[in-house]
Parts: C-alpha cells; structure tokens; sequence
C-alpha cells in the first residue's frame, strides 16, 4: 500500500547515511524519475528541466570528479573530512544531477521580453519542484537521498564526461542509496511566525 | 481513499476556471498550508518560507487591489481582456500568497559567506517546492489553482493590506476554487531529450 501525498511529504527527509544495498531495479529508479520530469510544472510549460542520471559505477565516478575537484581547492592537511564527506555520498547506489536548459530560458526571454527578468528565477523554482518531487518518489521506493550544490566546482568536468549539452546549466546534485540508519528529529520553527490567515 | 503520491503529482493542473462553491472547510485549508510550510524542505533547514491565506473576502480584495494596480498601467482602451483574467482569479475561494523571509537570507550569507551567492538561488528554490506541494495538496481536497506572479506591481499595496513586515519578499500568488471544467491535454516533450541514464 503507498502512502497518500501528505504523508509521503512529511516523510521525505535528508539521508546523508547510504548505501549500495538495494532491491529496486534500475528500471524502477529510471520510471521514478521519468514520472517526474514529465509532470513537475514549469512557467509557460517551457519544460527546462534536464536530468542525468548515474547509476552504481557511473554514481561512484561522479563522486571521485568531485573529490578530485575538491582535492584541487581544500589545504591537503585537512582533506580527510571532506574526503570523508564524499565517501559518504559515493556510498550510494545513484546521483540525480538537475539541469535546467538555457536555451529555452533563453528562448522564453526572446519571446516574452516583458517578463525576462523573471524566466530564470521561474526556471530555478521549477527545478526545486522536480528536486523535490524525486526526493519524495525515491523515499517512495525506500531510497535516502540529500541534496548537494558542488556546481561550479564540477561542472566542466561533468559535461565532458557524460557528454552533457554545454547549455544545460548544472543546479544541483541528488546521491541516493539503501539509507544506514534514522535522521535525527528535525527543529521546526513556530508556524504562527510564519503563515498568517485572514478571512 | 487518498492517491498515493505519484498519482498526486501526475494530476495537479494548472486551473483557471474555478468558483467558490466548495465543502471544505477553512480549517482544512489551514491545515494543507501548515503541512505543507512545516515539511517542504530549506537550505540548511532556514525555514525561510512566509504564507499569507486569503480566504473569502479578502480573497476578493486581493484580487480587486491587483485589478487597480493593473488598471494603472494597461491601456482604458484594451483593459478588458486584463478585467477578466483578474475576474476568473476573483472568481475562486481564496489565494496563497507565497513570500521569502529576506531576512532570513541575509542572516545565512553573513553566517556563510562561502555560499553568499546561493542561498537567494536556494531560497527561490525552496519556494517554488513549497507552491508545488501547496497546489498538489489542495488538488488533493478538490481544488483547482494556479500559479500568478503580479508580485513588483502589488507588494506594496498587499504589504500595507495585510500588515506584511518590509523583509517578507513576494514570490507568487495562488488563486484556487471548485474547479467548474477540466483543462485541456498537456503537451510533453519527449523524455528522450531531458532525460540521460547512464549505469
């Protein structure tokens, strides 16, 4: 039996412990991921999403680009916790990588210049939707996964690699795994400070 | 019995035909908007999302003060495919205001300046995950909306409305009602171009 949607909601959360274990097929993984894409909304149904996505030994190079990056930047005499950090992502069995195409936020600007400043704001809010809605659907299916922003840093090594469109502009990056262990209890601010009603 | 979450996602429509009839109550309105604050996710757990509910007449009121707003800058002489737009936004129950805490994300640029440039990226984000459970979890409870963006041409009007502090920045609006039709087919693009696996 699934979960409805607001429970599947309050349940996604951030899995930093993961690993390779998994029962779900990869044909599985690539339907969630699918699904989402196709109905996550965009402005003017635009659909500037793109998605690569790493699966098992594809997943761990992802994850060594970026430790190298890394390596290239943080002092060497205290690498280790972020080498550790890596390793934890590298743990998993897949990463989601979000892109949004300019061209077509490009596109939109051309043809709608009145609301040109806005398509690339619209386009990162769209890509928050579908980071989300993955998320979620992972969790579905029994993954943990977080979400992780080494964008600059691994971009031009990404796209040579996986042979990505030099106009898909990289937002963020989702390892997802069997999750090891219970994130903790999450702190909720007030919502009274944050929602008001009139009516 | 509750759509499981996927089903949930693939049937959230953009609405723009929608009445006040409705049977729910406010306090399941309430209650949709609380869920959806409290566990739609944020950089770093910020929690830098802001609601104001308009429900009933000052719904209506909300969409009069648009109406006024738009009235200044359209031309008398072709206002009135503008009065009706605005009128089928007035013509639902009420509307989500959805605003970000700048506040909130200064305070993260000063604590983490490493990131200064993202989190308003992450904060835009994090909204647009928020109108995204919002719209499905109302879908959920029968209602049809849709996503509006009228934000520099009304925060200052709306701000002084509602008493809205000065550091709660506009983001979007979201009218919903009893939707009285189906909208028409969606047109996807083919997955093939957004979506790469490689395993």
């Amino acid at each position: 039996m699934r979960k409805d949607f607001k429970t599947a909601v309050a349940e996604r959360r951030s899995h930093y412990s993961i690993s390779k274990k998994t029962s779900v097929s990869d044909q599985t993984i690539r339907e969630v991921v699918d699904h989402a894409v196709k109905y996550t909304p965009s402005a003017f149904n635009s659909q500037s999403a793109r998605v690569v996505l790493l699966l098992n030994q594809e997943h761990d190079k992802m994850w060594d680009i970026t430790k190298e990056s890394l390596r290239k930047v943080v002092p060497a005499d205290s690498f280790e916790p972020t080498n550790e950090k890596i390793n934890s992502f590298k743990n998993g069995y897949g990463t989601v990588l979000y892109f949004e195409d300019q061209s077509v936020v490009e596109g939109l600007q051309e043809q709608f210049s009145l609301y040109k400043d806005n398509f690339p704001v619209w386009s990162q809010q769209s890509s928050g939707m579908l980071q989300f809605v993955v998320w979620t659907a992972l969790a579905e299916e029994g993954f943990g996964g977080s979400l992780q922003h080494y964008n600059e840093l691994i971009e031009n090594d990404v796209k040579s690699e996986w042979n990505v469109p030099d106009n898909w502009k990289l937002i963020a990056q989702m390892p997802f795994g069997h999750p090891e262990s219970e994130p903790g209890d999450k702190v909720f601010a007030p919502l009274e400070n944050r929602i008001r009603v009139y009516k």
